[in-house]
């Protein structure tokens, strides 16, 4: 007497949840220091000064801040988005166009809901984050992935159009992408744009790109991050400020709804009441007042960079291949032998705690994300020299 | 090309969102003083200092405040809770039986989306808090109402076990209940309980009670609120902060699943499995380490009892009937011609905003909701008495 898709989900932990409890028994038994754990993209990077300084100015000054705010979320806040976005990208967003989430997971999810008809199909592109899949089928949508473009990790758009039905709704794209750091240069996205406008003329209806933005400012070697609803007007973009102020726990996020996408209005009046019906209330309160005056802020990169440089430095020396790491926190690492899960496994015995790339649609590559110590980087890399040689060997 | 349930649930705002809209439209025209909005249930008394102060203690000293948890909770946080449910009830509640989430509403949605199986039904006993419905839908239920159990607004026996099927798989208790701010006595959750277990025997699977208690702290004249799980092992408990501490947009409540009820640990599970799939990642993480520091504070509930005194005194003398008012903020009143929908035009008229009886379940009685100053009180009790004796002189 329970429901069985809703046990599935809980009961079987993700292979990254398994790593990362693996990785907490094996350090009790030879040192933290001697478990190099590159398997959970929990930001490293201090949480700016400024944010809390301003949670203790609000909390000591304020009234109300804890206060319920409307479903969407304190005007005050959504005008500081608009305002910066507006400024860095020289756009025309409108308070009213946004809607606070706790979270880019919840924010994905109403769309998801907001979106799905019977038969309708989300496509995601490999390689994807894998929580994708069980949103878009509990939305009531079927989820279809497209091939990734090896090695570029760009979009293969002849194996998109071929993925593309009159039932497609919706292209997922999350750049820079976890978990394979690039990020989709303005030449992909138009030519995405001239595919998905086409594709929505011969099928009559729209087909929306739902971008999913979360690393937008993580970003490495001045590489551009295009604004993708100027480039596409059916875009609808999920935000969330767990990366870019360290604040991941804290499930503070948004959806936007351009008012020049088809249907607007209806969209995100049914985004509200997806929302609404998964729980939605508002936003956590304080989290929002913050935001109305943090909005500005950026991440402080240089350890990540420093962490990128070292680490892909040090793979490719040791003969490893690896997608260009323009962003986020990972890097995507072809496996010696091509089997991403017997690779990680190998490691494993190093004590190298990797993801295999099976849920992101790529079991050719693993994943590793850098946001640990430098010395875990340095101490690392003659482990993974080690692995590269014994797989060298053993051809 | 989108989904017309979701849109619905956005699209129509509640009634009362709509009188508390009417409200700030009509103080703008009249002035705040002359507008008596009895709408909305946000909490009036301040958030305990405590609570701020160990906010910035927090952000001030603890390294990484702010970043992920797990998904069910840190388990300091859910030790103190547990804790305190020991230490005030004399159980023994277990930090592993709880599951953290992000307030009340979304805790209430994984339970009904892990409990719903295809044709399974959830009752709720009217008077009942209007969300239920469309979040019992969005997973998959059916929802049936129990007819209120008028005046006293216990539970109508008779009128349950009629209601009661072989595909009902909970039924849904808010005690102190939102409107009618009545609790169930010991009595009342005795024979619920007898019922529950014969027809659990009957159908040959558990009928379990969800218990709603967002109000449990929020008792006068010494009302006792019993512990539902103590006298119904197959009770799952849902809670939030939002009133005890007054932290309504801060969004952080729990699921208590008992180890004693059936099917345990596969509902935590299915539970934990539905909250991933509507996109719950964890609970506001500063909110759990204030939680892990405060579980044991209780509100200050003078201004609210003072609140409820005079209206309640207020009220009967000028000869309307008035539900027990023994906890929440609320009081449930019967309309005077017995059409609340009607009454509340009426009362408009006079700037007093109070919520029809309707989407309650209750068409006759309407709420007043006393989370406002006591000023507001005495001032507005001679236009309830105007009311009355308008409704008296035209019959």
């Amino acid at each position: 007497m329970y429901n069985e898709k809703a046990y599935a989900l809980g009961a079987n932990r993700s292979c990254i949840r398994e790593l990362f409890e693996y990785g907490r028994a094996r350090a009790a038994i030879v040192g933290k220091e001697n478990v190099f754990d590159y398997s959970l993209g929990n930001p490293s990077i201090p949480t700016p000064k400024e944010v809390n300084d301003v949670i203790c100015e609000i909390v000591t000054q304020m009234q109300d801040p804890h206060s319920y705010t409307t479903a969407a979320g304190d005007v005050a806040t959504r005008q500081a988005i608009a305002d910066d976005l507006n400024a860095r990208y020289g756009v025309q967003v409108q308070a009213q166009e946004l809607f606070l989430t706790c979270g880019a997971a919840p924010a994905l999810c109403a769309i998801f809901r907001a979106l799905a008809t019977p038969g309708s199909e989300f496509l995601a592109i490999a390689p994807f984050f894998p929580e994708y899949r069980p949103w878009v089928e509990q939305a009531g949508g079927t989820f279809k992935v497209v091939p990734a473009d090896v090695p570029n990790f760009q979009i293969d758009m002849a194996a998109l159009e071929q993925t593309l039905t009159e039932k497609t709704c919706a292209v997922i794209l999350n750049s820079p992408n976890n978990p394979s750091g690039t990020v989709y240069t303005a030449e992909t996205l138009r030519a995405l744009a001239q595919l998905l406008k086409q594709k929505s003329d011969a099928y009559g209806h729209p087909i929306y790109i739902v971008s999913d933005e979360p690393y937008r400012e993580l970003v490495y070697d001045a590489a551009e991050v295009p604004f993708i609803p100027a480039i596409y007007d059916n875009t609808l973009v999920c935000y969330s400020y767990s990366k870019s102020l360290s604040l991941p726990g804290e499930r503070l996020g948004y959806v936007y709804v351009p008012a020049s996408a088809t249907d607007a209005n209806a969209l995100y009046a049914a985004i509200a009441g997806a929302a609404r019906a998964y729980g939605h209330v508002c936003a956590p309160a304080l989290m929002q007042k913050v935001i109305a005056r943090c909005a500005h802020l950026r991440p402080d990169l240089r350890a990540y960079d420093k962490n990128r440089r070292a680490l892909y430095d040090g793979l490719v020396e040791a003969g490893y291949e690896v997608a260009k790491p323009s962003g986020a926190f990972y890097l995507f690492v072809k496996a010696p032998g091509g089997d991403s899960v017997a690779f990680s496994e190998k490691a494993k015995k190093k004590d190298l705690l990797i993801v295999p790339g099976n849920d992101f649609g790529c079991k050719e590559y693993f994943r590793v994300c850098y946001c640990v110590s430098y010395d875990t980087i340095i101490r690392s890399l003659p482990r993974f020299k080690a692995l590269m040689e014994e797989e060298n060997t053993s051809l």
